[in-house]
């Protein structure tokens, strides 16, 4: 298959930090805790990426529990990550900005046998989009900044 | 400072490839559209990490621009990404599943000189916590997973 494109947008809403990313017709609202500065009206960046990891995670496990031949009744994730602060607030030097580890944990319901579902497990560790991404990084190339008038 | 700690669990909703992810008390209901098996009721995850990309960069230059001596009048970021589906979908062999490349294109309206307005793009490039995590990658652990009864 040929390569997809997949795109967003996001703009500064009124005020503080609150920030609107658009993809297709779908919205999320972005802001800071007041902690860091903004005023909570919405999730936060890093706790959006961690969401994404667990929503590709789950989706995988939905889309290919049939013909990996697991009965999966329900399937849920945790997913935690570290992150120093000191990294982006301060740029501390030998901080990294980012997070430093992410776990998850996995739950699942299914009368398939406990070594079939550890390899369900691996299957989506391997397939999954985002966990592919966040482990092995990705090239990000900044285009021409656009200063408009 | 020390280590702050983010967490969001994704659960499946009733049916198709719909989910539902939750971090402190925010959600985003995420899915796949039609065309990858889905109900295309939501953002799917790997759009969504686009937007906590693009949302991250706006964040960080909202929440700098006053210290680094740009005047920000508007800001905004359009962000893609690349991704070829048979990775995921099918496993084929040397396409791997995550994106190939993100791109992304700054605007900014400010009547700040143009090299500093080109320096505050490094600036927010270096800082972003989402962009130092998908750029370089993060360790991801998995925990021993959990079978329901």
């Amino acid at each position: 298959m040929a390569l997809v494109k997949y795109k967003s947008t996001t703009r500064k809403l009124k005020g503080g930090l609150a920030v609107e990313s658009q993809a297709r017709n779908f919205k999320i609202v972005m802001d800071e805790p007041e902690t860091l500065g903004g005023t909570n009206t919405g999730i936060n960046p890093v706790e959006t990426l961690l969401c994404a990891f667990g929503a590709c995670q789950t989706i995988v496990a939905l889309a290919f529990a049939q013909s990996q031949n697991i009965n999966l009744q329900d399937f849920w994730v945790d997913v935690e990550g570290d992150l120093d602060p000191d990294g982006f607030m301060k740029g501390a030097p030998g901080i990294r900005p980012g997070f430093q580890e992410v776990r998850f944990t996995m739950h699942i319901k299914s009368n398939s046998s406990e070594d079939k579902v550890q390899a369900f497990q691996k299957f989506i560790e391997n397939r999954c989009p985002v966990s592919d991404t966040l482990s092995k990084g990705v090239a990000i190339k900044p285009g021409k900044i656009v200063i408009e008038k």
